[in-house]
Parts: structure tokens; sequence; C-alpha cells
């Protein structure tokens, strides 16, 4: 009889065919939103649609699961928080979810977010939802199916929420966003009142390409994102992360030469989410913990440098005569301290992913709400672009001049539908429930950023979040590193502290 | 019980999914080759393994097997020239082969492959055979394997020669290269003799990157590779051309500065290869047969716009003057008949794909009899390096000044050894047989090209051999295009007119 040793090896043989299966098509993915000539789209559906059907069948043969009930004695010998166990539990939770799916669903999944990719960019084209609506149908309908086949007792989301958020539900969702409402909406609107506190005109002039490309790279590199031997920075229609081991992870841009933010933070938010990417230990990579636990936490990562790092005071203290060399028109008799207000405006806008830190999360409880009212029936997909206006009016007093600018922005409703928006505000939240202890831990962390030191930041993150893969849950990896559960409080008072000071409100 | 064209349906859905994941399998080899960041090596290795060991897996199921057997009488109901015949014949000649290999051979491979890609580069920049040495005894060791695997009767290079020239013997190619060293030995000597007679200093002079990309480009269009919807240029250490589908297809090409040359000839023959994966119709591009049915035709492609096209005086009437456009001070005062002269210009030189078109044969006969001598047990690998120099000595009168531009200059031998550069000859031989019955069949073809006529010629190959895919064998395509079997008549007649006049020879 086989020893629980030589089990586990053989479970993890099996695992690192999948694991090797879902970065092919990974590589696959970055090709088509990167490299990939227009035609070739047909073709790219069929390669990764086989890929990942294969990877599905691969994951959920019998001998997996035969392995994984064997190896529950072996498991209990070994400490909780040993990378054996761990990799064996996760395994388990991943199979169990996983063989809930049929193989023709996962194929159809695929498929339609392949096809879904395309008709999304015809519809952007002729900046019109209902030429995206019918892919969106489908969608939908599929993820009405996933949630029926992996089942729920409170509502039919919960189970594609578990999907990005393991362990999350939906009415914490909405009691997160009930305390957030209660702060930011008040917050806003003393803010929009004094709109004109805060210039931002001079981000707002002409910017070339090419420059733009070296800031962000130079962004990039700032916030400790290898470039060089285990990374790479390209340009998409919307920016992404996305890595086959921590050796090869890529980030993208887009570029907007009259806006010198686009492209800077987007920079610094993919390379936050690269340094996760980056950070977790090579000898997980050919199992399932090689990646954080959920969305929310990975976008914790990308937010700390986007916002906390890269819109801090003591950031720009540091980076502006940088950036003065590479603009010296642009940022002539300029003040760092009016590039420091400018990027930290504060304003109803279009765009969530070029909204502020205030304004963000209002963006996410939209999408949240209109994906909500969709699944419990009171909002019809075909109405989904009004409903959507009309929300956004309420929440930022704005009608999007069209769908582009509004319903039509997001890649994700190309391959889901659901709950997938969420993890965006559980990251600012736990950003800077992380942030605040890193602070505590490491004594005038956020003034070395003037003098160019964000290594230390780097490295806390890399010990107390990154080191450990996905061996923890969301929750216990939290609570390891704070001490504490998901708290919105530190999130709250960073937002009441900063913008109180800036716009004196 | 299930119908013939049942039967057929299921074979072809079992078909198209080795068929993805090798288009999967060649998108991550493209990106290796291209984009990926130096540390993913090992990670690329692991996932490329995988494909490979599962199409490899997938297309020896039984039931292909079964369903081969089971088609018999249903293929002999259709033409043999049909598309479904044509299929099923493919698909069970490279069944038969491939259930010969064990997938555990497959894969290692596919390993061995990919660590000799990683140390042929460390060979290279340590310029030294010694380094690459150990993985050239692995893949060699592989390759007998292999051979004894398939089987042979005469000699153990011809199962491997038929991998990529189906029917092809080892004694065939050396009767033909018996016959093209009879006139080819004497005329290189002649005209080594009178080398001075033809100056290429014009194209050795200082071309920015940039501009020779954009000479590429213009050259890959010109040729009617579609670079924009349906294919792209990148770079690469080593020129290829790879596809996905007839509208997924990709070519590289490499600059060198201080010389013309390179990347525009590399640029016109890869967008050869790539007329060729784009001219194949799109109804093939799930089978077996979404491709040509052998290395020496596809290469009859290249080298037709290279050398047929890219050198004769014709192309230059017609392009001569937008060179210079691009390149006015380095052209200036230089006339179009010595351009034409200096791309043109015979000489002994270290390099194979620099090489011209009376020497290259020569670099292509030195790789195969060093290859065979391998084989036959008359050269240890360790000497290898010596024996290339000897042979070069011998040939082309001259010594490499290090194992970069001697023995390590093919990337061929990290991914295999015997046999696989004799395609390189059979297309210099087959290019110049099709072109003398496309003039037969097209008046004047040639004398278009200086009005930039291309079309005419690019339109032949589409309907004579692109459109039929790898339906029928190197032979039997070749016979159907021109009526007779393979010749090295006008290949041979071609280069006495050409260098004659040139040299006076």
């Amino acid at each position: 009889m086989a020893s629980g040793s030589e089990k586990f090896e053989r479970l993890a043989a099996l695992v690192a065919e999948v694991v090797n299966l879902r970065q092919a098509s990974g590589i696959l993915y970055w090709d088509q939103q990167t490299m990939m000539p227009k035609a070739g789209a047909e073709a790219r559906g069929n390669q990764m649609a086989t890929l990942d059907k294969l990877a599905h069948e691969k994951f959920t043969r019998p001998e997996i699961g035969q392995l994984l009930e064997d190896l529950r004695s072996h498991e209990a010998s070994l400490p909780h928080d040993s990378d054996e166990a761990s990799a064996i539990r996760v395994t388990r939770r991943e199979y169990e979810k996983a063989t809930k799916l049929p193989p023709d669903l996962v194929e159809r999944l695929s498929r339609a977010a392949n096809d879904g990719f395309g008709v999304w960019l015809q519809a952007r084209e002729a900046r019109d939802y209902q030429v995206f609506r019918p892919a969106l149908e489908r969608t939908y309908g599929l993820m009405r199916e996933v949630a029926d086949v992996l089942g729920y007792q409170d509502h039919p989301m919960d189970p594609l929420l578990d999907q990005s958020e393991p362990g999350m539900k939906v009415a914490e969702v909405e009691t997160l966003f009930a305390e957030l409402r209660e702060t930011l909406v008040p917050l806003c609107q003393a803010i929009f009142a004094k709109v004109d506190a805060v210039d931002d005109r001079p981000l707002r002039q002409r910017f070339p390409h090419d420059q733009q490309m070296a800031a962000s790279r130079e962004a990039a590199r700032i916030a400790g994102f290898d470039l060089e031997t285990r990374g790479r920075l390209d340009l998409s229609v919307h920016p992404f992360t996305i890595g086959f081991s921590p050796n090869d992870v890529r980030i993208t841009t887009k570029v907007d030469e009259d806006f010198l933010t686009t492209s800077f933070f987007a920079s610094l938010h993919e390379a936050g989410h690269g340094n996760y990417g980056q950070g977790v230990p090579a000898k997980f990579q050919q199992s399932l913990l090689d990646d954080g636990p959920s969305a929310g936490l990975h976008e914790s990562q990308s937010l700390l440098w986007e916002n906390v790092v890269g819109r801090s005071r003591a950031f720009w203290e540091f980076y502006y005569p940088s950036l003065k060399r590479v603009f010296p028109a642009q940022f002539d008799g300029v003040s760092m301290e009016s590039v420091y207000r400018a990027v930290n405006k504060v304003q109803p806008s279009f765009i969530r992913v070029d909204a502020d830190e205030v304004t963000y999360n209002l963006h996410v409880m939209l999408r949240f709400e209109l994906e909500k009212a969709v699944f419990d029936g009171k909002l019809a997909l075909k109405d989904l672009d009004e409903a959507w206006n009309a929300k956004f009016k309420d929440y930022l007093g704005l009608t999007p001049p069209d769908d582009l600018a509004g319903v039509l922005q997001d890649i994700h409703w190309t391959g889901g539908f659901g709950a997938a928006f969420a993890g965006y505000t559980i990251g600012h939240v736990s950003c800077l429930q992380l942030y605040e202890k890193a602070c505590r831990d490491i004594p005038g962390l956020e003034a070395g950023f003037a003098r160019g030191e964000f290594a230390p930041l780097l490295g806390w993150m890399n010990r107390n979040i990154h080191a450990h893969g996905s061996k923890f849950t969301p929750q216990e990896l939290l609570e390891r590193a704070t001490g504490r559960p998901l708290t919105a409080k530190p999130y709250l008072a960073y937002i009441r502290r900063k913008f109180g000071e800036i716009y004196g409100v």
C-alpha cells in the first residue's frame, strides 16, 4: 500500500498537469488581449475552450477524489499551516466545487466568454449596449446554471461570489456597503460642493505616448515590480495582470495622451497585482497554492500601490522631480503640492477605473446592486442600460453621454455576471486594514516614501501576505496578518483624514 | 449503427481537440521566442510539455484507431482527392506514426527541446559548443530512441526524415546532393575566383533599427502577407514562422544595423512561409490538413519570395525607389543595377541563413553529412565542433572564428538532431520547379514584378499549392502542380543562368 507521502506526490503530479493547462490558457488569454491579430479570434476561442475543458476534465478525474479521500488521515497528521496539509485542503475545496460543474457547462462558459469579448468590442465601437445584450443574456443564463449547479441557501449570487471571495456572502457585502454608504455619501456631497478646491488641469495636458510609457515603466519599477527578467508591461484595452509562474508575471496599461493619470496609476495598480504574483514562493508554482486566495486580497495589493502609496504626499515628494524631467514643459511652474492635490481630485466621473478613492466604491455599489436586481428578477437585461444611467444619476449626479462611458465600460461582463465587482470594495477595505498594521510594525514607513524607500512596505506584504500563496482563506490570512477580521474602520478613517485635509470638510 | 458520415464527424471532433492543443502549444512557443521574460523558461517548459503530452495522449486514444478502421469502406466510397477521404487518409497515416511513440518519450522530447533552447542560448553567449554539447547528447539519444521506435529498413535517419519529408529517404537525399554538388562546387570555385566582381558595400552601411523594421514590414506586405488583421511581424533570435489558424499567422525577423540584407530578406523569406499559412483554406483549420505536407514544400514558398522574387532584377526595378526614400543618404548615387548585383553577391560565408543562393546548399550538405556521420557512428558529438570547422574549410575555404559563427548557429539542434536540414535543399529545388511552371502558365509573370504585380504569382501558389493543405503527399502535390516528380534541373538552370550573367562565368 502506498504511503501518505507517496499518495501526496501522485496528487501533486495530477494537480500540476491541471495547473499547467490553466497557465497555458492564461498565456492564450494574455496574447488575445495584447498581441493577437484581430482575425485570430475564432480560432482562439476554440483553443481556449479546449484547454479549459481539458483542465476541468483532468481536475475532476475520480483518481483525484480518491486520493483526497485516502489522504485524510495523512492530512490530519500534519500541522494545519504546513504546505502539504494546505495543498490537500485547498485542492479538496476546489475539487468539490469543480466536480459539481459538468464539463459541457465549463466549455460553454469558455466559449461564451470568448465570443462575448468579441461582441463587447463591437458594441464598444458602436457605443451601443443593445449590440452587447445578447452576449450578456447568454452569460447571465450560464451564471444562473452555475449557481443552480453549485447550490445556495440564501441568494443565487452566493456561490458566484464564493468563486472570487471564498467564504463571503451577498448579505455580508450588503452590510459592508451599508456601512460605507453612511460615510461616503455625505462626504461626497460635501466634497462635490467644493469640487473646484482642487484643480487637476496640470494632469490634463498633452503627454505623448512614448514618454507616458516610460513614466509607467518607472512607476512599476518603483513599486518593486520586476519588469526585466520576471515580468513585462504591455498595452491592452483594459489593463490587467496575469501570471504564469512567479517568474513570468505580466501587467498591461492603456494610455490617454490627454490625461497623465490613466496610464501612470494603472501601471502602479497592476504593478501591485504583479507584486503579489511575483511574491508567491516558487515552491507553490505547480500547485493550487500558486496565487492569492481571493480577488479582494489581490485588489488590496494593487490599491496599496495605486492609492495609498501612489497618491500619498510622501510619494510625490520623492517622485515629482523625476516626472518633471520627463515632462519639463508640462510641469513648468507647477508645485509639488498642486500635483499632489490634482492626483487626489474627487469628482463625479463616468469611468470606474478612473474614479478617485472617495467615489470609487459608489461605482462598485452600483454594479453590485444592478447585478443583484437582475438575479432577484427585479430588472430585465434589456433595461440594464437605462437602469445603469438612472442609478448613476442618483449616486453621482451625472448621466453618461453614451454606453461606452456607461454600461459598456467593464470587460468583466464579457465572461461573467454576478458578484465579481464586490472584490474591489473588499480590496479597498482590506488594503487599509493591512496598511495600518504595516505602519504599526514599521515605524516611519510612510515618511520613508519621500526618500524613495518602498522596499520595507513590499517586504512586509511579501512576508505577511504573498508568502502564503492561497494556503489560508482570505479571512484567515487577514486575521493572521492584522490580528482581526475584515473591518472598514481603517479605510473610513483614512478617507476622512486624507480628504478632510485636502478639501477642508 | 452510426453512418460513415456520423463516424467521420466524431473523428473530426476528436482530431479538432488535438489540433487545438497543438495550436496552443504553438502559441506558447511563439511567446517563448518573442515575448517571454527570461526567468519564465522553467515554467514554460512544464506548460509546453503538458500540452504536448496531452496532444499525444488525445491523438493516440484507441477510439481514433477504431474510427479509422470503421471508416475504411466510407473512405473507399469517396474520391481520393475529396476533403473527407483526404482527412481520413492523413489522419490514419499520422495516427499510425503517433501510436508507435510512447507518451513518456513524447514528454521527454518536449522537455529536452525546452531545456535545450535555454542551454543553446547560454552556449551562444559563451560562444562555446561544449556548453551546449550535453543538451545535444540528450537530444541525439532521444532521436535514436524515436528512430528505433518508428523502425527503419535502410538508415536510422529515414524515419526522422520522414517526419518532415513524408516518403523521402536518406539515400534519395544523398543522390540529390550528388547531382547538386556536381554543378555547384565548380560553379562556386569559378565565382570565388571573381568574388570582387560584385561589391556589396552599399548594403553594409548603418541602417537604423526602426527604418529597417519599416522596410521589413513593407517587404512582407509586397509579398502579399497580411500583417494587419491576420498576421504579425516581430523580433526573435532566429527568424521563424508559425500559424495558429489561417487567420493568425506570425512571422519574425532579426535586425543587424550594419547590414541591410539580414532583416529585409528574412522578412521576405518568412512572409513566404506566412503566405502558405494564410493560404490554406479556413475549412481545414480544425483538421490535420491545416498546413503544407512537408518542410521542403513550405521552404519552396519562402525561397520563392526571398530569392526568386526578392533577388530578381524586376523586383528591384519596382522596389528600389521606395527603399531609396527610406534610406536616402545610404543610397545616394547608388544605381539600381549595383543594388541588384549586391543582393546577389556570392561568397563563402559562415552563417547559413545569410548565405547566397549558390553557396546555401553547401551549408545544408555539411549539416546533413555531419548528422549522418554521427548516426553512422563515425563521428562523436564531442567532436562535432571540430568536424564542423574542418568540413567548413573543405566546402567554403573558411574557418569559423568561434562556435557562434559555426556549430551553434542553428536553433534546429535544440529540439532535434537528424535530417531536418534536407528540407531546405528540397525547398530550393522544388521552388524553381514550381516557378518554372507558374511562368509557363502566366505569360509575362516576371516582367510584371517591375510594375509591382506580385499577386498573380501568389494566386498561382494559392490555387496550386496552398489550397490543398496537406491533402496530398509532397510528391503527389508537386506532380499535380508541375506534371513531373521532383527534379533539380530547373534549379540548376536558374542558378547557372542568373549567376553566369552576373559573374560572367
